[in-house]
């Protein structure tokens, strides 16, 4: 089924709009750049700025991370329960941090950033995300080129130095446990198509490097 | 913590990008139509040309629907485990149809929105959504301004009729139980933003509507 409009001849057709068609009317290609590395690596501060780059290059970008993904989509059973839902329905749905919960924090994670993909936007994941195996499970969900694993590099004294939010500290004296890089381990991509070396470049350095790469490969055009 | 962009002066800033900061970048304010009206009423044949309209137009705009949300991020426990989850955690995470699932279904569809709606994306969800306690929990967790129901009318006897997918014929011989309008109520908006009249109206006419109400709120504007 179709339909013509008449004042400017677009034929409207039921159904999805074709990738093709939406980076050709958004002048860019919707992906999902997943970025990984130790808390305090960085990830947050550089995917502001890559953010930032690219809406003020007139590119809708958007970032996922804990702030606007853990209290929402992936909230506690506590929150649930807040909002009125029975207290089994709450643990059931509800996200802790057992290995099971972690799994399946990323990989709505993972839906999320790829109906964004599909929606022609350029979706910035910053999440430590330390397991290779969950990643590349988020990874084998999407279209080839859908899916940009940027490895935030940083060296545990580095971060732990920075400690951004005093969860190295934490980790440290026992009050976290479980906690990456600590006493639990962090798997390194093993072919991430972006490395970002945290170490040696500037948070607005290893932006630029990212956009550069979206650009080259042909993202942020028609 | 900021950082000056020497050749353009701009300021990269640490942390989210401002709503009006992106509406201003983006020439459009992010806003969730949220479509809610029996199976054949029209929901996706009228989202899918508000959909191509807005693009048509330079704006960015995505539907959500069964299509894209029950395959993915709503999966059920029998994907999830052909996923490689274990049962146990299948049956946790998956969704089902009883009440409870229902009810999550529409609460993460109103999580991803609202994050669509903060991209400063126009996004359309169509899902029946019979209940008005789960649209409004929906509603009361956007901004004001960021939620816009559109109740798609049909009479009954009208979308039976239509039956697109033969749901009806299937829910009238007692092979799906629990089917809206036949078995289990529909409980129409009581004030939406905007009503669509199927009965009198074509898919484009009520499109055309639809986009008619945003120009006039001033979603589509810097």
């Amino acid at each position: 089924m179709s339909r013509t409009n008449a004042t400017t001849n677009i034929t409207w057709h039921d159904g999805a709009v074709s990738p093709q068609e939406r980076q050709s009317l958004l002048g860019q290609k919707g992906v999902t750049v997943w970025m990984t590395g130790l808390s305090g690596s960085g990830k947050s501060t550089i995917g502001s700025i890559v953010e930032q780059m690219l809406l003020h290059a007139g590119k809708n970008a958007y970032r996922l991370d804990g702030d606007n993904v853990r209290f929402g989509l992936n909230t506690d059973p506590k929150s649930l329960i807040a909002k009125g839902y029975p207290e089994a329905a709450a643990k059931r749905f509800g996200l802790a941090f057992s290995a099971e919960d972690r799994a399946e924090n990323i990989r709505r994670i993972g839906e999320v950033a790829k109906l964004f993909t599909d929606a022609g936007v350029i979706a910035i994941t910053s999440f430590i995300s330390p397991y290779r195996k969950d990643r590349d499970a988020v990874r084998a969900n999407f279209q080839p080129g859908g899916f940009v694993e940027c490895y935030v590099k940083a060296d545990l004294a580095t971060a732990e130095r920075r400690d951004p939010k005093g969860l190295y500290k934490k980790a440290r004296a026992g009050e976290i446990k479980g906690f990456t890089g600590i006493d639990d381990p962090y798997e390194a991509p093993e072919k991430p198509e972006i490395v970002v070396d945290t170490d040696r470049s500037s948070p607005e350095e290893s932006a630029r490097q990212i956009v550069a790469y979206l650009e080259q490969q042909g993202y942020l055009r028609t």
